[in-house]
Formats: C-alpha cells, structure tokens, sequence
C-alpha cells in the first residue's frame, strides 16, 4: 500500500489523566510521524512562550478575523480569551503525511469531527474510578468548593466519551504512549482509510485477465 | 477496566495470502489469549486428522441437524460437502475471555457478522498487486485454465473488502503476526466495547458528589 495521507486525531480526556505528558512523549518517540496542531489563542504570551511554539499569539480583531474567514478548524472562548486551531497548519501537515493531533474537549472534537469525519477520537482516562476519584479529590489539602468543581467537570468531561472511538488507560506512561502509537498506527489499515488501494488493487486484477 | 468478553475476529482474504501460517503463529505466540475456531465437517477425516482436532467430523444427517437446531453460526457447501462454524465453542470461548478466530471466506464473514455484530473483519492480502498476481500465474508451469480460475477466485474475494474492518497486509511474516495481534488488543479498547465500565465510572463519579 502507498504511504497514505495522515490521520487527524482528537485527544481529549479527564483533567489529570496525563494527556499532555502522552503527547509530549509520544511526539519525542515519534517526532518523524506526527505533528501537533498549534492553536490560536488572544490570550497575553506568558514569560518564555514564543509565537508560533506554544500558541500563535493573536489580537481579537485578528482571531475574529479568521473565525470569519472560515480559518479555524474549531474555537471556544475560556475565560474571556478565544483558543482554536488553526485550519492551514492541520491541512499542511495531514497533506505531507503527518498523523496531525489536536488535544481539545468534547465541544471540540465534535466539531473537529463534522469537519474531518475521519477523524480518529481518543479518550484518556486513569485506571479507575477510584484513581480518578483520588485526583480529583487531592491530597486532602483542598476545599470541598475546589473538589465539588473538579468533580463537575469530570462529570462534563465523561458525558461524551460514547462519540470517541478508543478508551486509552493511562496506568504505566510508556505503555500508555506505545498503545495511543499502536492505536493510531493501526488505523492506518482499516479498510475504509485504503478504498483506492484497494480499487487499484482490483482493476490491476482485471486488466490481468484481458 | 476490567477484562471483558473476548472478541470475535474473523480472518480473510486472498488465497495464497498467508492466513493459514499467519494464525498458526498466533496462536502459538499468545496461546493464552486465542481460540481458534474448529470447523464442523461432512467430508471424510483424511489421514492425520482427528475429530475435535482438525475438524469436527459429521455425518450428513447430523450436520443437517445441527443446522436445523440453529447450532451452526454459519455454514456452506463446497465440492458436495458441507463446512460450518459450531457456536457452543465460539460462544464459551467468548465467555471465558478468549478472543475467537474463524477463518471463512466473505459470504460466511457476512452471516457472522449479521449474528455477531460486534464481530472484528479482517482482510489479508499480500504487499502489492504485483504480487498476488505473481502468485496466481505461479512459476509459469500452469495452464491458462488453472491462471483464470485463481484470478476469478480473487476477483470474487476482493469483491467484499469493504465489509471489513481492517486491511493486514503480509509481507514479513514476524510483523505481520504482530500487527494482526495488536490490531485485536486494540480493539479491546474501543469505547463501544466498553460502555459499561464508562457506565460504571460515570455512577462512582456520581455517587461521590452526595
């Protein structure tokens, strides 16, 4: 089979499941496969953060900009702040072949997924209820108001975890990392990612039988 | 998460493919996690061969009425013979958290697959167009009849690709088992396979908030 096109991959999950450690993980492992979607964000560069590294810096007339010229993949506001992943960036890289990874919410992903139904969507998750329970509720240094709005938004979180497509347990890390590159790696074969091989495949068949 | 039913896997595609070695080595590899599908037959055991082993040997009237008592998941004729897949082996394996795999063409994957939905369709087929046809002409010592039977029998299997889930293709051996097995580990994490574990987590969540 040709080296196809790559795959857009949502990762979303609870708070704490460890999904930024993952992707950093995985994209040092892997550096040559994948690419990490930058966002756009109107948010102020925090000390260290350079343009076009973590975040593409924009002012709100820009941001609204691009929002208005169909350039953002998916945006949400967060605190007074717009955040969005910018639609170039992703096309560039699915393009030359990179599996592409957005780490954003539910909302997102959603959105992400009516764009590119092809997208492939991964949930992260502790081992356990009772692990995800331990996380939230903290070392026992929290207030109940802090424990009760973690608990709200794992409960959000978990509301939309049946439109994902794998539940990715993050127990030991590098597991972990090597079952999110297995999962991607393998969609690369599903029939349907491959249906002009396969018709190709077909008429090299038939124009054998002539 | 914890260990759920096995799944149901069933393994096609081109003759000369190497479905038959391909399993063989699985099931020697991850023996503890596998079960291969024992066929029913009509036809006589040939030398070697011994009732539960290779095949189930059965008379024409007892196939006939395991078909009637519904005790086949499929079945089919071939050269005035009929073959068919038991479903009290498929089924107990299942139980016991084994993962089962059947080796049957298309028209059986479908019936399967119609039973079964949350069965797991596999296609093989060799690295190239190139060389599947290199392996129906043969090494040139066969007839023009023996060379258009084969190309017909492939074009009747490529006929159905779409209908499965997952593309394996077989060029060495070694990675090619293991991708098959990864394929099926993976899939013990899709999120549809685990709606009641997610079901579970979401009421824990639920019943920490009172």
């Amino acid at each position: 089979m040709q080296k196809n096109k790559g795959i857009l991959v949502v990762v979303s999950g609870f708070s704490g499941a460890g999904k930024g450690t993952i992707m950093k993980e995985l994209m040092q492992k892997h550096s040559d496969q994948y690419a990490l979607s930058i966002s756009a964000t109107t948010r102020a560069p925090r000390c260290g953060e350079t343009d076009g590294v973590e975040y593409f810096f924009k002012s709100r007339e820009e941001f609204e900009q691009m929002i208005a010229d169909g350039e953002l993949v998916e945006y949400a506001q967060y605190v007074g702040n717009y955040y969005g992943t910018p639609r170039a960036y992703v096309e560039e890289q699915l393009e030359a072949g990179k599996d592409v990874i957005l780490e954003i919410e539910i909302q997102g992903a959603l959105k992400v997924k009516e764009r590119f139904p092809d997208t492939l969507l991964l949930f992260v998750t502790p081992p356990s209820a009772e692990e995800l329970k331990n996380r939230l509720v903290g070392r026992g240094t929290e207030t109940m108001d802090v424990i009760e709005s973690r608990l709200a938004r794992a409960m959000d979180e978990a509301d939309g975890i049946e439109a994902y497509d794998y539940l990715v347990i993050n127990d030991v890390l590098d597991a972990c990392v090597a079952e999110v590159h297995e999962i991607i790696k393998n969609e690369h074969y599903r029939v349907s990612r491959n249906l002009s091989a396969i018709n190709n495949m077909r008429n090299e068949l038939k124009s054998f039988k002539r």
